[in-house]
């Protein structure tokens, strides 16, 4: 849960690091940016900002923003209704990700999990993303990010998104976030 | 046909402008930037400027450079193997575009086809797009789009890109560039 203070205020940040990556925004897509918790109400290490350029039944477009080190939870985009999961590059446009997924295990990963949630991120094959930098991730593969010091804003391009389906592997974890 | 020397020129040129929209490209990308002079030999009026992020099955995303008034002439993207034919979204980054759509025709329209060629474009609903501005076009549909005078950067999000099977209104384009 965030108070609609702390939408406020993180939807004005993640605005000035989307002006810092060079990306302009109409007044309408400033006051959409969506402010995700992911339930856990702790915004400063887990979540993530997003702007939604266009999400039909085939194609979606959005900007990420993490602040610095914030993470997105690791998680898997499931088929739906025999379609296959959702398909996305991730494309950095400014800061640095560190971006995980299956594979050989990163024996001194470069990201820090948030405190008290080690056991829900399970899979440490390390991607580090630069600007003009990117990476494309398979249907339902698990993964999950962080930014490094600065922050960083990301590019994501995808087939539809269904953030409703989307399955975490901390059971705590609700994408839907409740405003108070 | 273009020669060697002109794409390795607009290949820099079209780099200068997507710096100035802020966006970081890798080396090899810069290397790779596409010079289309769709068949026409007249890459000043007719002409477009392309680096492809990602092309998959399902998903593409590009930026596309137009230099001062230079047009991508008028297509369609039709079905191909009973799938529905590649659906897109334009988000001006930098600069002006002019983009022309079926439907009511503007009076006045802002753009200027390239001389000699007013026969192949027939399509004249205007829809003017400045930084942070998009419209989405549907599967099949004829469009064409013109920068104004400082030219312009523009973002693509569709389906996956089949370039080979796009219909131009112009029976003399050919989508491939011959470089001499």
């Amino acid at each position: 849960m965030l108070t609609a203070e702390q939408v406020a205020s993180a939807r004005e940040r993640a605005h000035s690091y989307l002006s810092r990556a060079g990306i302009v925004l109409t007044p309408a897509e400033v006051a959409a940016i969506e402010v995700a918790d992911f339930g856990l109400s702790d915004l400063a290490t887990t979540g993530l900002e997003l702007v939604v350029y266009v999400n039909t039944e085939r194609v979606c477009a959005k900007e990420l923003v993490l602040f610095p080190r914030q993470a997105c939870p690791e998680h898997r985009h499931p088929s739906v209704g025999g379609e296959p999961g959702k398909e996305e590059t991730f494309r950095c446009r400014w800061g640095t990700v560190y971006l995980y997924v299956e594979g050989e295990p990163e024996r001194t990963p470069a990201a820090r999990v948030p405190s008290g949630r080690e056991q829900t991120y399970t899979v440490w094959h390390q991607i580090v993303l630069h600007p003009g930098e990117q990476h494309t991730i398979p249907p339902d593969t698990l993964h999950w990010f962080q930014a490094g010091d600065e922050g960083a804003v990301v590019s994501e391009f995808s087939t539809r998104s269904r953030d409703e389906v989307d399955i975490f592997t901390d059971p705590q974890i609700r994408r839907a976030t409740i405003v108070s």
